[in-house]
């Protein structure tokens, strides 16, 4: 059987959480300055390991491998959340840098063709899940002609700025790429909560990203009496009730919805707010419940503005992402891989977060397996997962895709 | 009778006006560079006028006049909000130099004394009012020690890195100082529906600010449950429909209250809010009210904490400002001079917006004077004033300040 280096793992992973390193946590938001050092470092540790890599003309890091396919891709992302864990994408990444390695160094696996992808900006710093759309083919350059961070810094001009506008983007490669795993922490607390170490993921949930803008009227705070305010900011409070109450005839116990940001412009103690934002974001693994979602919120968009002197208007940021099936066969070699290396210790369950895998997954197969968050926190500074969780789950991956590739070969001779 | 010069008061306004022009507006925040450029061109103007003046130890620029007392002191502020007009404030200091220079070049009120001041940070940037606060000899230092502006800049730095921290700070003199004078924009649209020229101020709404902090549980928006959320973001807009209930009884149609800022953290999308901040401010021109309003808000407080998974704490931020009467002699020279410029052009009207006069009547005797405000909007670039009503307002000031002084001259002799 394959065998990983856990202190080889351990020890890229701990490097990979200095570029950026803030208290326990990591600040490496897409495309800044310590995330292009982290992208650099992960070439050169991608070449020492006999892979052709580069950064893409998106910002995706990408290690081809020299051997003849089937290839198995094995990904995720190294961008975070404005305050990130160290793990979240991380981790997927180097697993497959170390599963590339290890399948060189076992004279019955150093033939099989392991290619693996840091895909840029999962997270949307500038526009989610940017690497992974640019790879499966999706016109990517409308996004990043119109996409900017929150400093309101452009894509493009960033893009230009670190040399990367004009090279080649990784796309895929139909015949040779046979299959597509994403390894990542669990983000959530159900393998904790039973004492399982491995989840072998069977669906990702979809999600929508909307955007809900008050116009009102400025105003000063003291000489403006109550009753002929065009108050954007009560009205934004005042619609987050209604949509609260709207919502709940339409969802189960697994639907989630999060008003994550607010704006009030401008921002002052003794203004009336004349525009006020607030962020939306809704999940479900039900395409149809989404798409009832969005028509409840058009509608309750429609009976504001007749009802209100304060007008209101949705826009729809990003691509909605539907909710996707994983591959059966490829989560089957999974579950004989965790049934192997660590017996009884997994389960078959859904993925509530959304994951570059479930872009993959419509040109190739594609399959994911998780290991356990500590306390179920992800996208936090203090998000971590015990050491022998993440060795194990190294330990698993790297089996499975052994078996996985070795399979695909069988087939094609 | 005094006769002010129109041309030089226009001109001297749009000079100021310059200072932090942003289209029809002013971006000039208290103490940025933009800000101390305008103080240092303000000692310029105020020394050609013949004052002693300089920028004290805390950012406020005071012109002394050279006569002997009684002296009447006419202010306001030049620092703006983050988005604010060029004659909030800016006004009345253009006023009082104006009026320094028109008594000037009078036989008959050459010998009287007019100190002019812009007093720092009436708009709160860092700390409310700083300037009215030090000059009434109210202990500042820890103020000083302890704000700082949104972008986390340290006043005391600020101060430091400006050459400021250790000079004089100008002081309320006794004796010498007999009144006190603060033209104004309305900020407010009632003089425009009445089509009158001018206000004539009886008294000052009091205020409140106060920062309502939610502290909750960061977590990932699509693996975190909706029933075991501590969604900080959910729990600030459902306290807010709970206040705004609970407001309604203790409140006239004068009273005001507004959440003119609101801050998530850390303000992703895909995260749910694990600390959320709101600030409240609320006004009223009794100061009974204003208590009632903050208990009922402990109270509310306490009633949350009980009964919610996310917790809520409140912080009073400044001191509180109470409604204050001003002098009824003062206003009386002003009624006066404003029945002898433009008369049946004048009304007694109450302010809605709180101002430096406020605490400064806690010294001596203090009025202020109102412009119409085009539209009532104030607090917003589009912030106006037609030019024949800023050059009357003046002319109504200079005259009432002749009268306040030629008064106070002969009861003293």
């Amino acid at each position: 059987m394959v065998k990983i280096d856990p202190g080889r793992l351990m020890a890229d992973l701990k490097r990979l959480r200095s570029f950026g390193a803030t208290g326990p946590g990591v600040v490496r938001l897409s495309l800044s300055p310590v995330d292009l050092a982290a992208r650099e470092w992960l070439v050169g540790r991608m070449t020492e390991a006999g892979l052709d890599a580069r950064i893409d003309g998106v910002g995706t890091v990408f290690g081809r491998s020299r051997n003849s396919g089937p290839a198995l891709v094995i990904g995720s992302h190294t961008d975070t959340q404005p305050t990130g864990g160290w793990l979240d994408g991380a981790m997927g990444v180097m697993y497959g840098l170390e599963i590339a390695r290890a399948l060189a160094e076992n004279d019955a696996t150093r033939h099989l063709a392991v290619d693996v992808a840091s895909w840029i900006d999962e997270e949307g710093t500038f526009s989610g899940f940017l690497g992974s759309r640019s790879f499966i083919g999706e016109p990517v350059d409308e996004s990043i002609g119109s996409a900017a961070n929150r400093q309101g810094e452009r894509l493009a001009d960033v893009l230009a700025a670190a040399g990367l506008a004009g090279r080649p983007r990784a796309r895929f490669e139909a015949g040779r790429q046979v299959a597509y795993l994403e390894p990542h922490i669990e983000q959530g607390g159900r393998l904790e909560a039973i004492g399982k170490a491995i989840g072998v993921v069977t669906t990702i949930v979809g999600l929508r990203d909307v955007r809900v803008r008050f116009t009102g009227q400025r105003n000063h705070a003291g000489t403006t009496p109550m009753a002929i305010r065009r108050d954007a900011g009560a009205a934004l409070v005042a619609f987050i009730a209604r949509m609260n109450d709207a919502f709940k005839p339409l969802v189960d116990a697994d639907t989630v919805w999060t008003v994550g940001r607010i704006d009030l412009e401008p921002g002052s103690m003794s203004v009336v707010p004349g525009m006020a934002d607030m962020y939306l974001q809704f999940r479900d693994a039900n395409a149809a419940r989404l798409d009832a979602m969005e028509q409840r919120l058009v509608e309750l968009a429609r009976e504001f503005n007749a009802q209100n002197a304060v007008g209101v208007k949705l826009q729809t940021l990003d691509d909605p992402v539907e909710p996707v099936t994983m591959d059966a066969t490829l989560a089957g070699h999974i579950a004989r891989a965790a049934e192997a290396v660590a017996p009884g210790q997994w389960l078959r369950m859904p993925s509530g977060a959304a994951h570059d895998a479930q872009l993959i997954a419509r040109c190739m197969p594609a399959c994911m397996m998780f290991v356990p968050s500590i306390g179920g926190v992800s996208h936090d500074f203090i998000e971590d997962t015990a050491d022998e969780h993440i060795v194990l789950g190294c330990q698993v991956a790297a089996t499975a895709a052994a078996s996985i590739l070795l399979e695909a070969s069988a087939q094609r001779s």
